[in-house]
């Protein structure tokens, strides 16, 4: 197909002016960094096989053609070498027409609350998710964009959380194990082991890198209370800013310590509550009351954190922005926990309440998504 | 023992004048906020029990005294709450006397250039590492510090990077496996296993959480060439600020793709080069030209991000700052990598030569190391 009207040269830029009308303008640099040659690129991995120093830095394009097929071929001095580019790859890596990929930012999410699930939370069935690709493409998929997910009717049995990270990703292994049990324990090291109520939180900000995925595997139920709660925090994150840009502001450049010790464990970080991008996109959020160590600042911004820090506290525990379900038996629910945060109520001493739960990356799972998305 | 001179209320602060002259200046919501009674802090586990939003915005302070301990007494009102602190806590704790804790920063690290080394790059052996809490102290705290450690005479049996882990935290398993081979293979889908020179760089950017702990393990080296190069990717980003601040904030603030494609995995992530904290230290490097993705940047942007770029990978490239070694059959390295870039030199076809690698991650690391130095 016949994608290119003009090939033209101005100083050390390639201009092209497509048949839709469209223009580029490309640096000679960035073209000949991009060579798809096989000098340039391994033929099996597509990996670069030369570095950025190697590139002349008198580097120029002495002439720009375009062979039978249409594809360009710019031959670049003082090296005399030939680069032939397809318009198609042209069309769709030019940076001047295309918008970068970024599986993380919330502009690429899909921001939800409440009522976006007044007609309940959609679920799909562990057979389905087991069975076919398009049942992994729809959980998959469904952490992506909505940034969680509920497999229903899945074994109640031991272990079967590690069962489901290995169709999806990896697992990952903590101070907790590979797999935790979520259930009341006598002295227990984390509250997340008593029947206690749980705010709203991410897991584990002291841990550094953070666990991208959370699984929660819900084995037996019969307590009073002990209801699951999720918000979306790139929805309140959007709030905060929407309702203060100084608050957003304070809490994406002041970064603060979390904490977990025990006995056998002393986790420590420095992060952001609210992580942003170049593009000042929010990427990762943190909360946790629990885990806060000694909020540490220049004494001069102490008090506009602590009102960023409240307003922030306040917009996450608002109930319009809160789902909240019973979690069933043969349920999990999976999530991203750089955006999704996750409470409970409390519940009852009587009757049993079993989770087992189990961290795994966003990194592996997005892989596999990319990997059958390009397969359909 | 007796460390306050003076206490006095000025508005919402508490005013502390320290016996050796220091004062301190407290905001009442940060004292309230980090109190460390029974009913706001778990006993068993020191988690805080309470949230940001429970705490009144109209809270202020009566009265403070201290008790014939020398304990700080703190009434807050309106809710009628007393919270009692050590003297010790409230100046180990205080924000305006104390550091904040951050094991990430360029700052708390001990950068490193070839002649740091001009006697030779120190060697742990692996028994003193295996049997004595010293020898785990010493490997942590130089990768901690230096970014890396060389543990050497370690058995050459199969899989023994993995015990190495298991004496210091968790795997990350990847797409790579738990553990991998790195030797020369027929269609590699990596050029690490080639026989190729490598230049220096950082594994996996295009995989976020990137694994911030490699390990590389020698197990048979006969070729001619092979050897491992190591720069301290802190120090050069130091030297690329020195050298052209402007270039510097160029690959913080401009985020770039990589990437890693094979027949199942498909890698992407939009990360920057260089990653700065709150207070502009570096935290974080990422270089590896094989896997750079296309280049996306707004075209106004992409003549100044070349130059940087070019700079960046110049300076990482200088000869002075990178030490090289044979790594011999029986050692182990491992390094930081968010902060040591690696490489090795092009190896024969004759001979063999033949490294198990896996990746960890910091945090574990830092935990052991935090509680081993407390036990000290």
């Amino acid at each position: 197909m016949k994608l290119i009207k003009k090939l033209t040269l101005e100083n050390d830029d390639l201009i092209i002016v497509w048949q839709d009308g469209k223009q580029s303008q490309l640096f000679s640099h960035w073209l000949r960094d991009h060579c798809q040659m096989p000098v340039s690129r391994n033929e099996n991995n597509g990996q670069r096989l030369f570095s950025i120093i190697d590139i002349r830095k008198d580097l120029y394009i002495e002439e720009v053609t375009q062979d039978s097929e249409g594809n360009v071929c710019i031959l670049f001095q003082p090296e005399n070498h030939l680069s032939v580019f397809s318009q198609d790859w042209l069309r769709k890596n030019c940076y001047d027409l295309n918008n970068h990929f970024d599986d993380r930012s919330e502009k690429n999410k899909k921001l939800w609350q409440k009522n976006t699930f007044n007609d309940g939370v959609p679920k799909i069935s562990y057979n389905y998710f087991h069975q076919n690709i398009e049942g992994k493409l729809q959980v998959l998929c469904s952490i992506r964009d909505m940034g969680f997910c509920i497999i229903k009717d899945a074994p109640t049995k031991e272990g079967q959380v590690l069962a489901v990270i290995k169709e999806l990703g990896f697992t990952r292994e903590t101070n907790y194990g590979k797999l935790f049990e979520v259930r009341t324990e006598v002295n227990p090291n984390n509250l997340a082991y008593t029947n206690m109520g749980l705010g709203s939180h991410t897991d584990n900000p002291y841990r550094d890198p953070v666990p991208t995925v959370q699984l929660l595997h819900c084995l037996e139920s019969s307590t009073e209370g002990g209801d699951s709660v999720l918000v979306d925090g790139f929805n309140a994150a959007k709030i905060l800013r929407q309702e203060s840009s100084d608050n957003f502001l304070t809490l994406t450049k002041n970064w603060i310590n979390f904490r977990f010790k025990d006995e056998e464990t002393d986790l420590r970080s420095r992060v952001p509550m609210i992580e942003v991008n170049d593009n000042n996109e929010v990427i990762k959020v943190r909360y946790n009351n629990r885990s806060i160590d000694t909020i540490n600042l220049p004494a001069v911004k102490i008090r506009s954190f602590y009102s960023a820090y409240r307003h922030w506290g306040e917009v996450i525990e608002r109930d319009q922005l809160k789902i909240t379900f019973q979690l069933l038996p043969g349920e999990i629910i999976l999530f991203d926990n750089t955006r999704v945060m996750h409470a409970r109520t409390a519940f009852s001493k009587k009757g049993k309440r079993h989770l087992q739960g189990a961290y795994a990356d966003l990194d592996g799972l997005y892989s596999l998504l990319n990997i059958l998305q390009s397969k359909q």
